[in-house]
């Protein structure tokens, strides 16, 4: 009885986190178009979001510390609850990174101008948002080899970061009157690697988690008998 | 018997924690002197220094994860070993942040010049520290007003940020010539404001752990009982 108000628990808990992994990718979506059509509404849209985001956080938090507390929970599912809270606490700080960019976005809009900066943040968004999509893929289904590609394709992001990089400060020696644009492209590019940073943070947590069941064969010596059977332990 | 084992955890888990929290800080000197002297030497303490941060983090996991696995913590416990796990990962972030400030320190001795950049990364770097320090201090002690003292930091440390970033700004538009030693300035400044905003993340935990045995009285009303005697619940 109390073992399946627990097990309803953790399909709560999940079925939250993903609301918030869809809630966090579409904040990245709306502050990369708010930055690259200058679009002060999708940016406005972002703002509104993070609150979202801030109270989802807090509420998963409090079902997984619920959870806890609620009876001693198997090796599995310790792992598992302290897995969504750290990949909880990820997606609340992509939402802040998405903040920061459509900040960078009002940032260029009253600026005025139309500047083109050679700088392809759409294509470093569908990549970085790829990364977060794929990193909670890799926590729903358990597969510790999707996470393992997240961890490659950041490698991927970093690079254009790089190039990024090498490009703005050609153009701001070039053209120093508008600095701050490209400083602002600069910082967006930025936020977009902690963004994937945030994802290859999610995608170790995977890692740790799923492999933890193999390879922490202490947990398993501790944790077996009764435990397996969801029975409390005995002190 | 168990509850003792399981307290001197809980000691062993607090006294491991100070210690990462020690190793961050030394990062942060180390990495700020190895940009400001222009110190390589500093740089690589920075390096290798980050290496020991991650395995003190992966072990602190490892500890706080077997305790929760040894007995039903009572609410406080749990919340304490919760807020450890959090505290752990931020302070694993700062020593990151520490290895980007040394590479930062890097680039600009490969520069190999001796330009003057008007931004007083010391004054910043103490007041990080301070941060970071102040934030483990309201940790120990459970104090939620040190806590909150540590946000209101935060502010000041944001506007050393926005003004280094004026600052710059009209070095880069003055002097394009040395862009790229005025960027890694920026970056370094980003980079101490990221440390100070994992202090506040800490600071914000120790005042969601410390209030939330007054505030969450719901978490008494599930856990008072025998749970308050230390035997695990029923179920």
């Amino acid at each position: 009885m109390m073992r399946t108000r627990f097990q309803q628990g953790l399909e709560e808990l999940k079925s939250k986190l993903l609301e918030m992994a869809g809630m966090a990718e579409s904040a990245i979506e709306a502050a990369s178009t708010a930055y690259s059509r200058r679009d002060a509404r999708q940016a406005e849209i972002v703002f509104k979001r993070e609150k979202v985001i801030n109270d989802a956080e807090r509420a998963i938090d409090e079902i997984a510390v619920d959870l806890l507390a609620m009876q001693q929970p198997m090796a599995s599912d310790l792992r598992f609850i302290l897995a969504v809270l750290k990949i909880n606490a990820d997606l609340e700080r992509v939402g802040d990174q998405a903040v920061n960019i459509a900040q960078r976005a009002l940032d260029l809009i009253k600026c005025g101008d139309d500047l083109t900066i050679p700088i392809d943040v759409p294509r470093m968004t569908t990549a970085v948002s790829a990364m977060v999509r794929r990193a909670l893929e890799s926590f729903v289904n358990a597969k510790a080899d999707v996470a393992q590609a997240v961890l490659e394709m950041d490698n991927v992001v970093d690079r254009m970061k790089d190039d990024a990089f090498v490009t703005l400060v050609r153009e701001m020696k070039r053209d120093p009157e508008h600095t701050q644009q490209y400083l602002d492209a600069l910082l967006v590019t930025r936020n977009l690697e902690r963004i994937a940073d945030h994802a290859t943070n999610i995608a170790e947590d995977v890692i740790f988690w799923v492999r933890g069941d193999d390879v922490r064969h202490g947990a398993h010596l501790h944790l077996g008998g009764d435990q397996a059977q969801g029975s409390p332990r005995k002190v």
